[in-house]
């Protein structure tokens, strides 16, 4: 499990990390283990919609349980697939990095999906933020 | 315009406040001005639905202009219009209060919403976070 | 039919009467014969919400054949119905007096929706501003 | 901010500078900083659908922050990452020219949609209108 205090640990080491690797302005979102929000912030200068892109990234990696750079794999193999188990979501997955799963001992108990500058450069903050919080990423 | 440290003064405070008058635990989304997400805080114990109902208070009193007291007023006086309404933004608005306005200079600048305890101290926490922050709440 | 330039006379003369009236700010948008928007203005210090909620009373004007006072009596009446019929329109409908319906020789050509103030006065600028471009209203 | 008069102008610019080029009818929006939107305007002769289009080139261009020929060369790029953002979007956004950026003060205040063309020239008189208001554009 993720408390609050972690997940706004997650955050804050994020964030840091992309003022230390000079990114663009950040969007970063906590979702527990059923895929629902623990704690968001978006960074001055990001634009509105950077909340809906962050829990996609999140939300595909806990309800598949695949972090973002394997469903983006499996998007450009299978691209029929992906799409179709995108719509059984009603379209919120968005499968690209920055979808970092969070797991304890193991077991997957959240995940974290930042949002702001290239996929990776995303996913690196994300993973960043995981383990200072004392969690396993997987990106 | 609210920045992200005043939308996280804004939660910091409104929290401190639950926890001050022994309130169940919390979650506060605060909005900008377009009714989109800027941060939001959900604590433990919560149950996972509470950023959407967050965010609905938030964002109806953003969309419609009116706080969520006001909401509920209409809602009771005219409850085919209130609910017509909802379906008008795809359901997604919930109009009672704990969905309170942000004013700067007397214009609207967002909104913060909180839910957990009775609608009416989810108000007052809420009404607390905004003014601390520096700004004008309309409950 | 409503030409482009009728519809934005429909809306200049609205806006006017509104402000002759001493109305809050007002949001008119009208719609073809077949609901789909022609033109659409929100004044200055209207909420970022009019738009759907003018639509929504145009909208179910023209849909329904029935200008915004009959859905709304209907409503009271049998607040089931118009709840079922709104679902069967993806609860786009707000069925409240501001949805005008304009007609020419008889025959509905498209439907005003006024937002801002009260209903009845939101109707009496929609008519004010249909009638002022040569059409007939039926609020 | 664009105040209303301001969007009138950029619509009224934009559709002098189409008729100049000799283009389609045009159906021009402009949204504000938070996608909601302000005016509209469907030239006599346009198909009855515009208005979305219209929206959903705007609507993209404001949340993401990216106008729509960077939204077409990233679809062109990665078709499935424009395709999953647009499906957190509910499918709304149209990533393609013709949605075009609004700035005041170097900060996006909000965006212009325009659909009728080629999407290339529906972006040539966004800009034209745009900066006829004394705002920059970025198409």
């Amino acid at each position: 499990m993720i408390t609050l205090d972690e997940a706004r640990a997650m955050i804050a080491v994020a964030r840091a990390k992309g003022r230390e690797m000079g990114l663009n302005p950040l969007s970063v979102v906590v979702l527990d283990a059923g895929g629902h929000p623990l704690a968001f912030e978006r960074e001055d200068g990001a634009s509105p919609g950077r909340f809906e892109i962050a829990r996609g990234k999140a939300y595909g990696a806990v309800m598949l349980g695949m972090p973002g750079s394997v469903q983006k794999a499996r998007a450009e193999e299978q691209p029929f697939f992906m799409g179709a188990v995108n719509g059984a979501f009603g379209g919120r997955l968005v499968p690209v990095p920055g979808g970092v799963l969070v797991l304890q001992d193991g077991v997957v108990v959240g995940a974290v999906g930042v949002t702001g500058d290239t996929s990776d450069k995303d996913a690196a903050v994300a993973v960043a933020g995981i383990e200072a919080a004392g969690f396993e990423a997987r990106a």
